[in-house]
C-alpha cells in the first residue's frame, strides 16, 4: 500500500537580468492571480480591474488570468463536436484562446482606466514548456523578457493555463495550471510572494457547502494544502503549491468578491503550532477504482503495467497488491481520475494477453475521504479514531492509504458527505479557530 | 473630383528555398480558402473537410480560413463592452482568437478523418506585417517555413486575417483580410492559382438580391473586380485581387456548398471579348458623406486635410472639391465607409480652427451606385446613357465620379436599389451570356 508522490521536477531555468535597475524593479512587481469565475463577464472583468489598481499602489503588478467563466468547458465541447478523439495538439491550440480572450479584455478595460496595460499570451512572454499536450509542465521562463515587458506598462497581464514549446507550438499544463503559471511567473522574477484570487475565502478544514460547521484556516502548510487540494478542496492546484514551496513562495488564497479579507496563507508553516494533530476533512468524488485481474507475481511487470499508464500521462493515485491465496497471483488496484477511467481500461486490457492476466474490474461509484494534519505522523490513535468512528456510522471501507500527513479511505460515493460530516466532528475541527 | 486608387505596395519578400525538391512540391500545393459562413458551425466544417480531402486527389493542400460565422462581430462586442474605445492592439489580439478557434477545429475534423493536418496562426507560420493594428498590411512571408510545415503534413490550416509584426504583437489586416492571407500565402509559395469558396455562386452583373435577372459571370478582369467590390459587391476582397493582379494569380471564386460548380474566375482578361462595354452594377449603402466648409484655398491645406485621415487610416473614396462663388474659399466634400463617420469628423473638427474653415457638415443616408467595365474607357455615349436613365426615373445624382472602367453616381440611400434596377435593365446586363 503506497501512495504516488506528486510530481516535483519543476526545473524552472531563471535567466537573471543582469542590469540592477531591473532588478530593483522587479522587487516591486506584484504577482496576482483570478480564476474563472472572477472574469466570467466584462462586469467581473471591471471589478479585477479596480483590484488591480489598488494592487498598483505597490508598484508594477503582473496579473494572470484563467479563461472566462465556462468558456475552457464550452471549447473541449466544440473539440469533442469535431472530432471522437480529438488531436491533443489541436486541443490545446484550441484551449489556449480562452486566456486569450481574457487577458485582452482586462487589458482592454485597464487601458480604459487610462492604466498602461498589455496582454501577453505564454508565447510572446516566453513560457516555455516540455513538448507534451494538456499536461505539459513549465521547463523555462526568461526574466529579461518580463521585465522587458514593463518597460512601457505598469501592467501585464499574462495568459494562465499555457506555454509554449521550443518548436512554438502551443500547449497547456492542465487543469489548474492558472495558478501554476502564476507561480512560475513570480519564481522567474525572484519575488517571495504571489496572491490567488478565487472565488471562495480561502482554505477550510472542510468543505463548507457540505459541512456548515467548517472553519476559515488563516494559515496551513505547502504539504498540508497539497494533500487536501489533490483531494477535492479545488481552492489552489498542487503543483501550483509544490512549485511555491520548491520556490518559497508564500501564497495568498484571496476571494476576488472580498479583496479586503486577507484569506489564508499557505507557507512553510516553520512556527506553527507542532499540537494541531489535523487541520481538515477532504473528499475527492472525482475518482474511479479499476482492478487488474490475477497478474502473476514476476518481478517488472508492475512497473510495466505503471508505465503504460505513465506514457498516457494517467496520474495514478493510490496503489494496492493483494497477494491472491492461490497461486503467485497478484490483484493489482488503484485509483485515477474518473476522466482518465476509459483511458486507464484502454491501456490495461491492451496488456492483459502479454501479461497473461485474467481481465480488467473497474468501479466508478467510489470517492475518496481523507483526513489531513501535519501532527498525525506518529499518532497511531488518529488512525484508529477514524476507522471506529466510520465503522460505529455504518460506512464501509474500501482501501486505506496513508502517509505522514494524511489518512486516506476509499468509500461508495453516496456515502462520502456523510463519511466527511462524521470525521469532521469527531476530531472537532469545528469548534476550534482557524490557526 | 478624382478617385483615389486602392493602395496596392504588397511588397511581400519571398525568401525562396533553395532545395529542388521543395520547390517541386510547392508547385503541387493547392491554396484554398473558405470565409466565415463556410466554416458557422462543426457541420459546414465537416463539410469544408470533404472538399479539402477531394482536394488532396492533386497534391497538398494549404486551406485559410475565417472565424466562424459572426464570431468575429461577437468578440467586438466583448471589446466593446470592456471598453468605449478599445486599444488597437489589445482588439487585434483579441480578435485573433476568433481565426484560432476556426483552423484549430478544422484540422481536428480532418485529423479524424485520417488526414495529416495540422493548424497554424500566423505568428507559427511567419505571415509578417507592418506595425499597424486593424488594417496591417503583409510585407514578408517565409516561403521555407511554409513549405517545412508540410513536411509531416498532408494539409496545413492557416488562421487567415491576422498577421504578427517582428517584435511578436499579433496584428490583423482589416475586414477580407482572410482574402489577402490566402492569396499573398499562394504568392509566396510561387503558386498561379488560389480558390475562394465563399457562399455565393461567383460574380454577378448585379446583386441578385436586388436584381434577379443578374447574370452570374465566369470571367472577369482584376480591374473590374476591383472596382466592383470596392462598391459591395463583397464577395471577394479588393486587397486580395490587387495582390492576385501583382503575383498574376489566377483566383476562382467558388460556392462552398456546390463544390461541383466552377464558379466565377479573375484573371488579367487579356484576351477577353473588347466589346464587353460594362459587366456590371454595384451598390455600396455603407457610405457615408463628408463636408469641410468655407476652407481658404491656400495651396497645401488639401494635402495636409488628406494627410490627418490618412494617419488614423481612413480611406477616402470620392472627393470633390467646389469653388465658391466668393472669396477663395472651398467646400471639400468627400465619402467615406459609415464606419469611419465619427472617427473623420472628429479629425477634421480638431482641424477646423487652425484652417480658418467654418465647419463640417455630413450625410449618412448615401448610397454609391456604379457602372463597371473595361470598355467603357472612351464611350462617353455611356455615361449620357446612364445620366439620362436615372433622370428619366427622378432619381437625383449628388455627386458623380468616372474612371477608365467606372461611372459612380452618389444617390439618396433609399433610391439606391431603384437606380441599379434601371441601369442594370438600361444596359441589357440580364440579356445576355455572362462571360
Amino acid at each position: 500500500m503506497t501512495d504516488s508522490k506528486p510530481s516535483s521536477n519543476h526545473s524552472i531555468k531563471i535567466i537573471a537580468g543582469s542590469d540592477k535597475i531591473m532588478r530593483r524593479v522587479s522587487k516591486l512587481i506584484s504577482v496576482v492571480k483570478f480564476g474563472g469565475s472572477s472574469v466570467k463577464n466584462i462586469g467581473r472583468i471591471q471589478h479585477v480591474a479596480e483590484i488591480v489598481k489598488t494592487r498598483m499602489e505597490d508598484g508594477p503588478v503582473l496579473v494572470v488570468v484563467s479563461a472566462m467563466g465556462d468558456t475552457t468547458d464550452y471549447l473541449i465541447k466544440l473539440a469533442h463536436q469535431a472530432s471522437s478523439k480529438p488531436d491533443q495538439r489541436e486541443l490545446d491550440h484550441l484551449l489556449a484562446t480562452g486566456e486569450q480572450i481574457s487577458i485582452t479584455l482586462l487589458a482592454m478595460v485597464l487601458r480604459n482606466m487610462n492604466i498602461k496595460a498589455s496582454s501577453y499570451t505564454a508565447s510572446q512572454v516566453g513560457i516555455f514548456t516540455e513538448n507534451v499536450h494538456n499536461k505539459a509542465r513549465i521547463v523555462d521562463i526568461r526574466k529579461q523578457t518580463l521585465l522587458d515587458s514593463f518597460r512601457d506598462n505598469e501592467v501585464i497581464v499574462v495568459a494562465g493555463f499555457q506555454g509554449v514549446t521550443t518548436g512554438g507550438d502551443v500547449t497547456t499544463l492542465g487543469r489548474g495550471g492558472s495558478d501554476t503559471t502564476a507561480v512560475a511567473l513570480a519564481a522567474a522574477l525572484g519575488l517571495i510572494e504571489c496572491d490567488i484570487y478565487t472565488d471562495v475565502d480561502g482554505i477550510y478544514t472542510a468543505d463548507p457547502r457540505v459541512i456548515p460547521e467548517a472553519k476559515l484556516l488563516e494559515r496551513i502548510s505547502y504539504d498540508e494544502v497539497v494533500e487536501m487540494a489533490r483531494l477535492g478542496a479545488q481552492v489552489i492546484h498542487p503543483r501550483a503549491v509544490e512549485l511555491a514551496r520548491q520556490y518559497e513562495i508564500k501564497l495568498r488564497i484571496r476571494n476576488t468578491f472580498k479583496p479586503e479579507h486577507t484569506g489564508t496563507v499557505i507557507d512553510g508553516g516553520e512556527d506553527m503550532e507542532v499540537y494541531r494533530t489535523v487541520s481538515g476533512v477532504a473528499v475527492d468524488k472525482d475518482q474511479s477504482s479499476v482492478c487488474i485481474m490475477d497478474v502473476p507475481d514476476v518481478p517488472g511487470i508492475a512497473g510495466e503495467i505503471m508505465q503504460a499508464l505513465a506514457d498516457k500521462n494517467i496520474v495514478i493515485d493510490m496503489i494496492m497488491q493483494a497477494l491472491y491465496p492461490t497461486a503467485g497471483l497478484n490483484n493489482m488496484t488503484f485509483t485515477v481520475n474518473s476522466s482518465d477511467l476509459d483511458e486507464t481500461i484502454d491501456a490495461l486490457e491492451k496488456m492483459t494477453g502479454r501479461l497473461g492476466a485474467k481481465g480488467v474490474i473497474f468501479d466508478s461509484d467510489i470517492a475518496k475521504v481523507s483526513l489531513i494534519g501535519s501532527g498525525m505522523a506518529g499518532q497511531p490513535a488518529v488512525a484508529a479514531k477514524l476507522f471506529t468512528v466510520l465503522g460505529k456510522n455504518k460506512i464501509n471501507i474500501k482501501m486505506i492509504s496513508g502517509s505522514e500527513k494524511k489518512l486516506t479511505c476509499v468509500v461508495a460515493a453516496s456515502q462520502a458527505d456523510a463519511a466527511a460530516r462524521v470525521i469532521h466532528e469527531a476530531f472537532g475541527l469545528g469548534d476550534r479557530e482557524g490557526t
